[in-house]
């Protein structure tokens, strides 16, 4: 057995799917809250496993790792008997890293933007930094609820990537729950709707959530 | 043998990087130019390759694919005989994992607010979202010069991941390139700069530049 992983995290920040994908991947790990509030990012402890000072961090083999979407590509690939890619070769696999890709360049960054646009760049233009933000986050739900439209499972039974859940559900649906008091919630959007309404009635989800001490998300249909 | 892949790019752009790549690795391939100022990526023919109407798409057994960090990953992977990548389980696997994103995550999305944010966004909010952009890319280049300064190997023999060159470099060093006219273009700082003209000295990267007609970058030291 490897030495269990280490993850540095604060309650529904980009940790949250590292943190869900261990848990439903029932992986050995220990986990160790960062308080935000009290500027623990920035404690040169912290700074020395981190020096974006952001959080997750994983500390994997002894090494200090980040990036929350290389962070799920990698315990995907470190545990294929989880499933949670398709593997190398097989027919959705372009298609994974695609999304994955999509996810953390057009979603992550743009919910940057919303959440920091005052203290990442100038207070005056933080609504200029918004309002693109906003529409290139509302573009990114219409594709998102359209590939679940076109594709060809029942609504009942849709994944991002195929016909079983992946790392790219585990990003998304973070996404999606840090849109809940935008203007549009992802929620607005039908499949999104139905999608986030089953993803987060999994056990591994509603786990995580206790442990962050995450409630009110989704709304009860 | 698979069929050859079929590139659509354009000179210069996010294609570059995926364009060098197949050079480098010698892999079969067709390239068929997207004439962006002629509108040619909005045609209902080009669409349907690409419902955002951006380059590059590659043509994989019949697939079209985008997102050019997901194909520089998905074109290492199905050669592991170029060695474009670490091996899963590598020691520089979990580094090369999270710099593909943070370059997907933090410089590919401001190079998109510094170029277009006047097309994506409000033409009154564009100076707010360009000035962000700057110092995110800005940062950026601290924090990959300050990496190469940081690292074990001779200022002459620097890639971003390992001692080999990886789908890292093609997309850090076609980043590079778009910053030429920025007020503090990347090779200011020293680090990037040695690993610029070192980089760019390729046969591979000089043969692209030839197929896509660039020229005069970097400039001769």
């Amino acid at each position: 057995m490897d030495q269990p992983y280490t993850l540095y995290y604060a309650p529904g920040t980009a940790s949250l799917a590292v943190h869900w994908m261990l848990v439903e991947a029932n992986l050995p790990f220990q986990a160790i809250p960062v308080d935000l509030a009290a500027g623990a990012q920035h404690t040169a402890t912290y700074r020395q496993l981190n020096p974006t000072g952001r959080v997750p961090t994983l500390v994997i083999d002894g090494e200090a790792r980040s990036e929350s979407a290389a962070l799920l590509m990698l315990l995907a690939e470190r545990h294929p008997d989880r499933a949670l890619m398709p593997a190398v070769n097989a027919p959705d696999r372009a298609l994974w890293l695609e999304m994955m890709i999509y996810l953390a360049n057009t979603l992550l960054p743009a919910m940057r933007d919303w959440f920091y646009a005052d203290t990442d760049g100038l207070a005056d233009g933080a609504a200029a930094v918004r309002d693109l933000a906003r529409r290139r986050i509302e573009s990114a739900w219409d594709q998102l609820n359209a590939r679940l439209q076109a594709s060809d499972h029942a609504m009942q039974d849709q994944y991002l990537v195929g016909t079983t859940l992946t790392t790219v559900d585990f990003l998304a649906v973070m996404l999606m729950r840090w849109a809940r008091d935008m203007p549009h919630p992802a929620t607005s959007w039908p499949y999104l709707e139905v999608y986030v309404q089953r993803l987060t009635k999994l056990s591994s989800f509603q786990e995580v959530c206790r442990r962050e001490g995450l409630t009110g998300w989704p709304r009860v249909q």
